[in-house]
């Protein structure tokens, strides 16, 4: 059992902008006009980093980069489709502060975070000469933060890795606790390491230009913060879903804020998932099987992992760890929010049964499901594949 | 300058076959003739393992993995010439306390030490169905080592890694401290991760089919450790050189269990190289350039090894750093046991020089260059390749 602690349990805002009084012996040098940024430390010891989110960012990420600019070179790892947004304000920012970039190009998809583009990055920072105390930055969703944070890791046995995330999903999500990796054809990150970003820099603004649907995707990951951290996330979310899908600043910074708390709390407690960390997995089991199913063609990570929570929550209330309310309450919200939640009939049998039981975080047979007690309160059940299969086939 | 700490000042042993007294409360269920093991531990908090050293232990591997045999699968990585020495008797030993072994065979050489056999390694452990507690072991020399501990690095996010080194070199230094790493067309070990295996069993009765030219390039990093760390144990070498290469089991195991000691006291104090561990680099940065310009296949890397500490004795004495007497010693031993000291002269010149600014450690356009002041006592410079060069061409 695994209850919320209390420092986590912030204030709820009420959706109204959030203001703040000028600091006592501010910097004339500041503009005034300049926005406000709300900063999450990641406390790891000599691993330790901040997390800086604001309307923004993508301008100041040379300044912000500080000492971690090294002796003048980096290479920001990006692709077609964020480049022709947001790199000209990354490169200009670095070139302001004296960083030369080199921009790496990576086709966009899932289907290119694999060893074939680590391989190719890899040849493009020896050609460019990089070094030891070079930093290397993804801009991009998940594929890139993953595949950069990986290559970040293993290049000259590791190089500073900064995250500048531009979905929802990595902002949240991803961008957050040092998981890096690359996918293999039997698997979704069957290849990675630990590896801590030295910065994240996650700039709102870019939600602006991000699709509907992959917006919702990303709202998932926050809807499961509130499912398993913090009731009053999830009540916001449920009370303000008009005004999060607007994109109200106020809120999406509240929002994106306390997700990146509630992780970075777990992540302090378990770096390197070997036990707690793995509440964040709450959706995941029956997600990451469908999205196998499906050859990551016709669901988002996010899709699939509504799925996999509406299921776990089902579960949980079937077994009599939680009451039918609470699950009533996880899958309405997630209908509301327009998000599956159910596993296409074709899916269904042993297919299934059998694709939850390749993932790779089964030991000895049997899944390590989390599933839930109430709002913000979980607990680890070990099943087979069949008897998960059997209450997503209810 | 670094002083040797004195807790490493062992005693050297005359050469004497080391003879233990019955420890008390020993089981009668141990053969009397179990033959002695010695136990250095690497101490690295919650990353802290045991180095065994003796005669046989190829025959143990199974009854010493303990816990670490996981849920009674494992994978060997090792080559064609190792295989055929000793592998039936590792996988013997696995199957005699219930683990079934999978067995991945990767061709003989430096050249093999890539991104090609990094994949096809990952392709079997995902054939194999290997889960997060299957331990990888490496049996062989310094490619095989290296090569499967980047492997467990970064399969599944990480896998316990056991080194059972066959060869004198990957015993007392490529064994320990948890470099692991593959090469880039570009250069050796720029992929890689530091990751600590969680077992090290060292028979030295491997060292018997290693050919001498093998063995002699090992001694190398054991006659580095006595210039940078160990007066005492230098002068063992100089002492006992004959019956060192007659590879005395007394005077073996001891020169092996004194350089893992020597190595773990160096990892202990800076693990990740931010600066200390960086004088285990003696002689390595003219040695790695050696080798490049040879394309590796000249030079055997301690005999490149070798060279560069020749090198860097000379540069010691001409900077003012040591005396003419102490450099002439270190040349004199090198020599004696047969091995280059010279960089051949056609090598010489802005090739040499252009390649060690090339090195991987390169930070800002000058080398961090070791340099000894007397036995056992180093310092650091920052030199140019052309200020190395210079000596070399001497």
């Amino acid at each position: 059992m695994l209850d919320v602690p209390t420092a986590m349990s912030v204030d709820i805002l009420t959706g109204v902008m959030r203001t703040r009084k000028p600091r006592v012996g501010r910097k004339l040098t500041e503009p005034l006009h300049k926005p406000s940024v709300d900063t999450v430390t990641v406390e790891l010891g000599d691993r330790s980093y901040p997390i800086a989110i604001g309307v923004g960012l993508l301008d100041e990420v040379g300044q912000r980069l500080g000492p971690l600019r090294g002796s003048g070179r980096a290479t920001v790892v990006t692709n077609a489709t964020v480049a022709q947004l947001y790199l000209d304000r990354v490169t200009t920012s670095l070139r302001a502060v004296g960083v030369t970039p080199t921009v790496i190009e990576i086709p966009d998809g899932e289907a290119h975070k694999n060893l074939q583009s680590l391989a190719f990055i890899y040849d493009r920072l020896v050609d460019a000469r990089m070094e030891r105390d070079s930093p290397l930055l993804a801009l991009g969703g998940g594929v890139i933060g993953d595949l950069t944070g990986f290559a970040a890791a293993t290049f000259l046995r590791g190089v500073p890795f900064i995250q500048l995330p531009t979905t929802l999903l990595a902002q949240v999500d991803s961008s957050v606790g040092g998981k890096t990796g690359i996918n293999h054809p039997a698997g979704k990150n069957l290849i990675g390491a630990f590896y801590q970003p030295r910065l994240v820099l996650i700039d709102i603004g870019t939600l602006h230009s991000l699709p509907r649907r992959e917006f919702l995707a990303g709202l998932v990951e926050v809807i499961k913060y509130g499912v398993i951290l913090d009731p009053d996330l999830f009540a916001l979310i449920e009370d303000k879903l008009g005004r999060i899908l607007d994109l109200d600043e106020g809120l999406v910074r509240h929002i994106v804020r306390q997700s990146c708390a509630l992780k970075a709390m777990v992540v302090q407690r378990d770096e390197r998932e070997n036990d707690y960390r793995s509440i964040l997995n709450f959706g995941h089991t029956v997600g990451h099987a469908i999205e196998s199913l499906t050859e990551y063609k016709r669901y988002l990570h996010g899709e699939a992992v509504a799925v996999g929570m509406a299921i776990a929550a089902k579960l949980s209330a079937a077994r009599g760890c939680c009451s039918t309310e609470t699950m009533e309450r996880i899958v309405a919200l997630l209908r509301r929010a327009g998000l599956p939640v159910e596993v296409p009939p074709e899916l269904l049998g042993s297919p299934l049964a059998l694709t939850i039981e390749g993932d790779k975080k089964v030991a000895s047979g049997k899944v390590k499901f989390v599933c839930i007690e109430q709002l913000g309160r979980t607990r680890f059940e070990y099943l087979t594949g069949t008897e998960i299969e059997e209450v997503a086939a209810r």
